[in-house]
């Protein structure tokens, strides 16, 4: 896949000190940029997600229509295409390769859409899962730019309980001693295939494994779900060292954390300044609609809008037309207001 | 802990085809079997459970009082007190230990309460999760004998989802090398801290963490709770093979297989004569209430009542008074009926 380009960011000091060098952040874009610069819209990727795994939201007569909208996807910085353990030269490769924080992810973005396209302001920022993270990061550190966000399935700040679940799926692809604390030649299988199966009973929630929904995704029976949608997700060019990267990044992912900010989690709430719709799946297991209500009860100008159904987390992953079409509908009523 | 009972089962055949030759039945009896042999409550235990991890439930003044009630806590085979890959000689020791089911579990109990104890009629079977499951299958194989039962945060038959839960549990245990297929000699300890993890986001629930209430435990710090009641609880005297063993009793649950029983799981839940209170927990993540839910619709004199709170699966654990209170008035109250 090297439908993307590439930025090249230089050196890149993080926010937890080292520095990254020679840093890349891979991009696409759909659409043009209009002579305003009006029209940009950023999407970040999520956790391991690439950039062709955001584009079942990107279409025409779709509310991210390139007919109508110049659509950044950034990929996020360890997802292996942007500057990650797999990709970076010794000796920051591997093990080696540096914390990231959302912050830092955002910071780079930035950059790409000031001083590569020399945009100052954008029409939305939208993503899913780590990608609403990201979200809301861009609301934080830039609010004069971002006028409109819709995170969905996500947080601006990872909660303690989404900690531990991570916890379980990093425990489980570490268990493998092929692993060998990032220092492998091939990727440690067993591991990945093992936080495959943690991560199953997670993604989706318990009344879609009820409802055998699997069975129109066309998988034959539980097994066979269990194979050949996760361990296939998992293996499908993923790397130890990048879910790891990626992992931290998330348990870490904190707006209260942006530097210069002095305040807590509730403060840093209030002072998004961007009208947002807020849509958490009602039945996601790690980003619950009651931590999406807390959060936006002390934001300014924000709706919650749970999408409802079975999906679980991946009420987001674009794998079922009707949630996408409950998001699309939320973002084309938010860029029309 | 020989603080208990062994009865000598002889050689057990059991349900899938194999021989549990000398097996043997763990257990602890709490008060006295009155005259006319009606006082008697059996009280199974849950996945890892020993018999004194049960006895947070019964007491002076309390539903389960052995002033008035001969309470029988049998050990589930495979918890490492009843026969167990654990302590079992060869041939069919360790990995060698047969499949044994939940209806296994229920015959065997069944000979203790009729054998040793000469007892026709029980007052009440109840038991957490697992135990859960223990009761049903004794009201569904012994009709005659149960008039009530009270399974907490537990289920009749092993949901999907929860198969899938449990096999995240699995694949994390089983990622570390030395687990060995189960020819270890040593306990993998890096597999079961690994699944002491995976469990740990399980267990309690979301807003359990949100709200930190591992605090009240006296734990100090979110890692100190992952590290000292998590892998502590899997670390303290269990052994890896039996918890495999016992994983696969739970993945397999179900009252309709019972044998001579021709139905699915609605004839099987609708086939229940006992006067049931049903009490899963609001936030467990693993046996949701709408499970059981949909259980209580379907059985003749059940009546559904959901333990609130934020404690998950561990509301039926012990571990909090107002759970505890909770469940011990529904058994007052069943008791009393």
């Amino acid at each position: 896949m090297n439908d993307h380009e590439v930025f090249e960011l230089g050196d890149v000091v993080l926010q937890r000190g080292a520095t990254l060098r020679d840093a890349k952040l891979a991009y696409k874009t759909y659409g043009t940029l209009n002579a305003e610069k009006s029209n940009a819209i950023v999407y970040p990727t999520w956790y391991s997600g690439r950039h062709w795994e955001n584009e079942w939201l990107i279409g025409p007569g779709m509310a991210l229509d390139p007919e109508r909208y110049f659509i950044i996807v950034p990929n996020m910085l360890g997802n292996g295409l942007s500057s990650s353990p797999s990709n970076t030269p010794p000796p920051y490769d591997k093990a080696r390769f540096p914390r990231v924080t959302v912050h830092d992810n955002v910071s780079v973005q930035h950059r790409l859409v000031t001083e590569v396209f020399g945009i100052e302001h954008l029409a939305l920022v939208t993503g899913w899962s780590m990608g609403a993270g990201q979200t809301y990061q861009w609301a934080m550190s830039f609010p004069e730019m971002v006028p409109k966000i819709a995170p969905f399935c996500g947080s601006a700040k990872t909660s303690e309980h989404n900690i531990v679940f991570l916890e379980g799926v990093k425990a489980a692809l570490t268990a493998d001693a092929a692993w060998n604390h990032g220092w492998y030649d091939e990727q440690p299988t067993k591991g990945l295939r093992a936080m495959a199966r943690v991560y199953a009973g997670w993604g989706f929630s318990q009344a879609f494994y009820w409802d055998r929904v699997y069975g129109e995704m066309g998988y034959s029976s539980l097994e066979d779900f269990l194979v050949g949608f996760w361990e296939g997700f998992f293996l499908d060019g993923r790397d130890a060292n990048n879910l790891l990267t990626m992992l931290w990044t998330w348990q870490h992912g904190d707006i209260s954390a942006t530097p210069g900010f002095g305040g807590g989690y509730d403060e840093a709430l209030a002072s998004i300044e961007a009208r947002a719709i807020v849509m958490p799946a009602e039945k996601d297991l790690y980003f619950p609609p009651e931590d999406e209500e807390y959060a936006v009860r002390r934001m300014k100008n924000a709706e919650l809008r749970v999408i409802p159904g079975v999906w679980g987390h991946f009420a987001g992953g674009g794998q079922n037309p009707v949630d996408a079409k409950f998001i699309d509908e939320a973002l084309k009523e938010l860029l029309a207001t």
